[in-house]
């Protein structure tokens, strides 16, 4: 199933493609060394002072690490989740490993590989969903993840299944119209907020 | 010139072929409609509850809010971020609009929705350089900036120029070899820092 962009200015594929489908298909596995492509995506993403503070716990379904990311997310997530072929918890180291201060973009430059990861997975026919609703504190616990590193989401990953077998509440969201704010609502040329010009 | 990735496993050529290079051409201009889609990038990318915290202050080269955004950068991103033909100053919102809440993640998806702008711009043939150096006090009040929300970066957006220009401090960087954390250090299978089977 395709959900494109509806797009005003001119969007590459990899861009134009991305969505957040909820029907994965459980019978399909993601091969090791394509998954390894998308961690080498993020792993080529700028950051601050190059710290690179993005790291990942990968889990292939049928494995304990995927069945322990799986029980870090809300139910509503979980009911979905589990035909993903990989569940990947993205975590954030808080500080700078040259000097120990506080690194105030570590979110943000997560959030960046995170980004090139989707990208990267478009680029192999394999589709994305994002989730920030699961317990960090339960994921911390699981996987002894130090007090430096804080846990900021769960991605799926996966090939598209059938629609057809989500409940109505999930098949409703599947079908649901993409929305975006305006470029006038997220660009400005003169002040914040100001009437930008396209 | 070029500076592609030196990966192990395969990437798309829009991931693979960006960096981070210093030698803009001070005499290109990006077109508003190419700007504008890399605008329409960022502005599809996921966020939390779907939320779309980015905001985004754009200045071409010779526009007073280039000179504004070039004011804030620290020097030394400044003796080459003013050849650039177009700097973004990109800024997140702290909080959930529909419940006023914190949104923990903002950080992170500002941080997304600028991945796809840098990999939007590749599509385009324009190259990117992101800077953390830069006072986002200082950018709060020239741009009238609420509180609730926070400058998090600057993007300098441009065409390739001429490394011979740089100084050589700024040269010896444009051909210092690219380098990252192996796959190893950064993503794991069984517990957190364990020996990652790629």
């Amino acid at each position: 199933m395709r959900k494109r962009t509806v797009n005003k200015y001119e969007l590459s594929n990899l861009i134009a493609e991305r969505w957040s489908p909820r029907a994965f298909d459980p019978q399909k596995k993601i091969e090791n060394r394509t998954m390894m492509s998308l961690i080498e995506a993020a792993r080529w993403a700028p950051s601050a002072f190059n710290e690179q503070p993005w790291r990942f716990m990968v889990g292939h379904r049928g494995d304990p690490t995927f069945d322990k990311i799986l029980s870090t997310l809300v139910e509503w997530n979980q009911q979905w989740a589990k035909n993903a072929s990989v569940l990947v918890l993205n975590i954030g180291k808080k500080t700078f490993t040259k000097n120990g201060k506080k690194n105030v973009v570590f979110k943000y430059d997560v959030g960046q590989a995170v980004a090139f990861m989707l990208v990267e997975a478009m680029h192999h026919g394999i589709i994305s969903h994002e989730m920030s609703g699961f317990d960090p504190e339960k994921a911390s616990e699981i996987f002894k993840i130090p007090a430096d590193y804080q846990p900021l989401s769960v991605t799926a990953f996966g090939y598209y299944g059938n629609s057809s077998d989500l409940s109505p509440e999930l098949k409703e969201l599947e079908f649901a119209t993409r929305k975006r704010k305006n470029i006038n609502d997220i660009a400005f040329g003169k002040m914040f907020g100001d009437c930008f010009k396209e």
